[in-house]
């Protein structure tokens, strides 16, 4: 079941990743850490952005990073490499159908997929699937509602609005982070936990002005400019006022906002699994 | 300089103030203590909601509690008798011309204060006035612009900004949580951290689905339904279904955010003072 993917698979998407998964890769990887011997399912690593940290904070387990695209595993098997990390394999898979038993897992971890999916709850059941009783799940979303900023702008919110609808019209959900928990919920999974993580960016923070607002978020947005505006949900000029805006909110002055969510949940052991 | 102030002075806004404020207390509050003996100037203390735990958690310093109601100190003298407090002196006063000397006070306390204020940069400056070179700031308020959950409403959003319309019709800013590292900036104020406070609300605490989501949140919003209707911004029939989606929130599967932001800053010694 293939599916579209909104960010696209080309060069200069790989480079945006890289940054975000640097900036961010501590307020949302750091505590995930698997024990030596346990088995770990990352389900659509895409080009390998997360996997490296991944794979870095659990040394001792055994990383299964599955994806749709052979392209991207093969620069997701290149990063890790480059990275020096011996402990992933990398095998091409559908999270709707994934190609091992039930039970295969002690742990699955998904990052930024869900809300590309047409049918998130099918894809967590799948996974569920395919854990062991007792086993974990890591969920990690963004949500472009959780989006704000000084000064605010109507443009601005109207360009992140091209990334919800365009997101939405493929079959998505741009604002999934906050639908964590019921997801969850809904596929079985007990003893949630979810936990917001939240960017907040002002001025005695350069790095994540720069990291954050413009290398990630801002060129995130900017990256659905052709789309946006041959869907005509926007123009040219007016999705380029929004970006503008969005790159104010780096300058002296400014101030932004976005969450991202974790949730923890586990599949049931004895007669509920 | 008196301004209009949204929430009213009645009753039950009192007793919604007292349910915020056992909430919220320990998210906003419990990592603020002053130490013994010092001074601290709580500006715009209304009916004491915070005064209370500002007073409880640092139990050695003067706290002087001043607002331009003579009717909410007499409330807020209460609340402060019958918590057995016995560091608070309150007095009647214009947080814009301060009835203090200048440099009279160590630290400054303002709490969802701000956001009600035409001119926040005025009174932050009075603040400074009399506080003592070195002396700190502290500064809490909300963002209503960040709220956002699950079930997403239309409705629910469009009476939330009638809120949001209303401040601002009466000269405040009810998106202004965003905006306190430059108002501080501004101000004149060094070495700021702005420390953004998020409720995150789901099934799993359902302390706070009742605590906040219905007996904060949606009360709050609730309670400009007569003003809005007036102001000709919605209508009775509208306003009442946003309530009722925001209540949604609050069922099985629902969640809830929101985020309080916490800034702190320095009057400059020295020549810059």
């Amino acid at each position: 079941m293939r599916h579209a993917y909104v960010h696209g698979y080309d060069g200069p998407e790989s480079v945006r990743l890289q940054d975000q998964a640097r900036t961010l890769e501590e307020l949302l990887h750091a505590d995930t850490r698997y024990p030596p011997g346990s088995s770990v399912l990352e389900a659509g690593c895409g080009v390998g952005a997360q996997t490296v940290a991944l794979a870095a904070n659990s040394p001792g387990a055994r990383i299964t990073a599955v994806d749709i695209s052979f392209a991207s595993l093969g620069q997701a098997r290149s990063r890790v490499a480059a990275a020096g990390l011996v402990n992933v394999c990398f095998q091409q898979g559908d999270v709707f159908a994934l190609p091992f038993a039930d039970a295969s897992f002690d742990h699955a971890f998904v990052c930024f997929v869900l809300e590309h999916l047409r049918q998130p709850e099918a894809a967590l059941a799948e996974l569920k699937r395919v854990l062991r009783p007792g086993g974990s799940i890591t969920a990690i979303e963004g949500d472009h509602g959780s989006a704000y900023f000084h000064p605010d702008s109507e443009a601005a919110r109207a360009a992140i609005g091209c990334l919800v609808d365009l997101q939405r019209a493929a079959g998505g959900d741009a604002l999934i982070g906050r639908r964590l928990y019921p997801l969850l919920a809904d596929a079985g999974f007990e003893g949630m936990l979810v936990s917001p993580r939240m960017v907040y960016v002002d001025a005695s923070k350069p790095e994540l002005v720069d990291g954050f607002i413009r290398k990630t978020f801002s060129a995130m947005v900017a990256g659905v400019r052709a789309p946006a505006v041959a869907a005509g949900i926007t123009t040219a000029e007016r999705f380029a006022a929004g970006v503008a805006a969005l790159h104010r909110t780096a300058a002296p002055g400014g101030t932004f906002c976005y969450t991202f969510f974790k949730a923890t949940g586990f599949k049931a052991t004895g007669r509920n699994a």
